[in-house]
This record gives C-alpha cells, structure tokens and sequence, in this order.
C-alpha cells in the first residue's frame, strides 16, 4: 500500500505526526507533488488572524515561485513572517467496509519557511518565462513579452524547498478483520484532473497550435 | 464574463481587494463552491507559526463540517484561535495574447471564523451519516456502521458560514486592445475533476452496486 517514510523530517513542524507511515520526506516526492499542481494554498498570520490564500505557483530547482502586483497584501505579509504553502490533490475516495475506515486518497505537499523576494531583474524575467514554460510548454515565444514596465509592477518571490513534508495515500482501503466479510462493495473511486475541450476567445483568428489541439485528453 | 458583485463583504478581512468585480458574497455561490468540494485547506497559527492544512469537509446549512481523531492537533488549536478555511477549484488556464494578461479560471471560498465542537451525540451522529451521504449517496445503509468507540474517539467540529467571500473567474482572456491583433491563439483550455473506473479492492467478493457502477464518467 503505502511506502515507509524514506527519510527522517527535515525539522520538528514538519514530523508528520498522523498516520506518519504515509509521510514522505524526499525530494523526488516533493517535487513530483509541487510540479503536478498549478496553484498552492499559502497560510500566513497578521493582526486580523490566520488568512489562507490560492495563488499560482510553479518550482525551479529548490524553490516554489509565486508572482503577483506590487500591491499585494500577502506578498507584503510573506517577508515578513513565517508561512506555510500547501498542495494537495485528491486522488479518490476510499470505499471501506466500515464507516470510520473510508477514507481519500490523496498527494500533499506542506513547506515552512519564509519567501524572499527575488530582486535580479534577469532571474525574475527568466522564472516567469519558467512559469508560462510550465502552463503551456512552447508558447512563450508566441505571447506578446511581458513589457519592462508590466515586469516593474510585478513582484516574484520564491521559498526555499528545504523544510518540507509530503503525505501520501494510496491504494484500496484497510478494514479491521473483523469486517472483511460485512456485504458491501469495497475499492477506490478515483478522480482525475481532466484536460477538457479548449474555448477558443470569441474574438480570436488565429489558428490553434499543436498544444491546443492536442489538449483534449479523450 | 463576471457578474458584479452581489452584496457587500460580510466583514472588513473578506472584503476581496484584488479584482474586486470577481468578488461574491451570496450565499448560494458559497455553498456551491463547498458542495462541489471534498477538502479545504484550514489555516491556523500557533507557537510554531501559521499552518495550511487540507481536510475533508462537508456543509449542512449554514455551516461547514471537519472530523478527525481526538488527538488532533489541528482540532485542539481550532478552538483556540482564529481561522481561515479556503476551498478552490481550478476551472482552466486562461491562454491571452500577452505574457501578463494570461490566468486562470477558478472559484475559490474564504471563510473566516472559529470552530465550535459539536459535543451533541446526536448531532455528531446524524452529521457524519451526512458526510458519507455527501460521498456517495446511498451507501450510509450498506456499511458497517460506526461503533460507539469509535464515535467516542472521533471530534466532530463546525465553523459558521457568516463571514465568508468568494472569488470567481471565468470566461475567455481578457486582453488590452492594442494587443488584440497579435498573431497567436487565444482562449481558455479547462479543466475538470472527472471520476474515473472504480477500482475494486482485490479482497472484495461482493457485487458493485449502482452508485459504483455508474461512477465513471466516460
């Protein structure tokens, strides 16, 4: 079912505490979560409390990017406080014999620390290039570039990959002995994120490129 | 594209700053985007900082429901403070005709708050009966059902649906005019949460009901 831990938690925040045989620690994990998602939840404290935020994100290398507008209030808050950003993608629902055995199945990724702002001009340019690299591979070169002055109300920021915890399950469900013969279907409903037919813009002419074409996945 | 928004923010933290006119704060769009979801990512903050932690959940009325073991250390921390519960839904990626115009269609709720135990047994009871209504409709009857040792070692808590906003995007780009001719496709390319073949435990001897049979979409 579930692999055991690969490696002992980066720090104590990040020990998975429940069910800590699905917790994965690994950078191969780590990264296949965060490079399957196009958005995070990102926790963060200020005087009116707890907020929780989805916004974009995309990894290079050891880091989670985030971009927003220079006005943004959490990318303000980030440097100045510790956050936590979450993925998680929900694979399927666990159908068990017993009530408090069903269950889901799921990836999630949690990381600590706090985001730094990333200041070189070069490496904010070619990390958004990153990004549009990962939400459709090939057109950057076919959107009209970002202008210097779209890049100087934009601030990109980025967390470091090191204080990390994944959370894995998988598999059928786990039921007591005792109810493995109770009369009732038992297995996993899976759920897929599904590339569905593209909406071509009402007002465009141009013809669709291989990457829109091919975007329908049945 | 976008409706204007339909009533004021409910309070001064959910008022929705950043492209306002995605903003929604009836009720009917709330419990559309909670009914449509399985999890939400709860934030907290305690000694060791803000966490973003994802957790199944379900809505009765005006409230949203989370369960766990009682020796969460989520559920302790949520009565003791201050919360963010945000559910999101990536709708598709929305392709402009410029680098910077390019996005994502979405909902997404925001709801502030503190949870409250739900200490009647009864209520525990008929709400968790909810919860698995909510996962697959018909299959409360068929399971074995929870023990009272079990519902012993379970916490059922809620958080009001009062103070809540949501953000919605959808439709096509929204591109500047003058970047309307430039020669490259546009629209949106969706995406959808789509239920695959149900995938039976290799243990299990017992027909597949209705519910399973038909969950497959395609």
């Amino acid at each position: 079912m579930t692999e055991p831990a690969n490696h002992a938690a980066p720090s104590e925040r990040t020990r998975v505490r429940r069910i800590p045989t699905n917790a994965h620690y690994d950078t191969a994990t780590l990264h296949a979560i965060i490079d399957d998602a196009y958005l995070c939840h990102i926790a963060f404290a200020d005087e009116k409390g707890a907020h929780c935020i989805p916004t974009a994100c995309w990894r290079e290398g050891n880091h989670l990017y985030i971009h927003g507008s220079n006005g943004s209030r959490m990318l303000k808050r980030l440097t100045e406080s510790e956050t936590c950003v979450t993925i998680t993608h929900l694979d399927g629902l666990v159908m068990a014999r017993s009530a408090f055995n069903h269950s889901m199945n799921y990836r999630s990724a949690m990381i600590y620390g706090r985001f730094e702002v990333v200041a070189d001009e070069a490496e904010r340019r070619s990390t958004m290039a990153a990004f549009m690299e990962k939400l459709v591979p090939g057109r950057q070169a076919e959107i009209r570039p970002g202008s210097d002055k779209e890049f100087a109300a934009t601030t990109v920021m980025r967390i470091a990959l090191g204080e990390a915890a994944c959370k894995v399950r998988s598999g059928p469900p786990e039921d007591d002995e005792e109810d493995m013969n109770w009369p009732v279907w038992a297995g996993v409903l899976p759920f897929e994120r599904v590339a569905m037919k593209p909406v071509v813009d009402p007002q465009c002419t141009q013809p669709a490129p291989a990457y829109v074409v091919s975007w329908q996945k049945w």
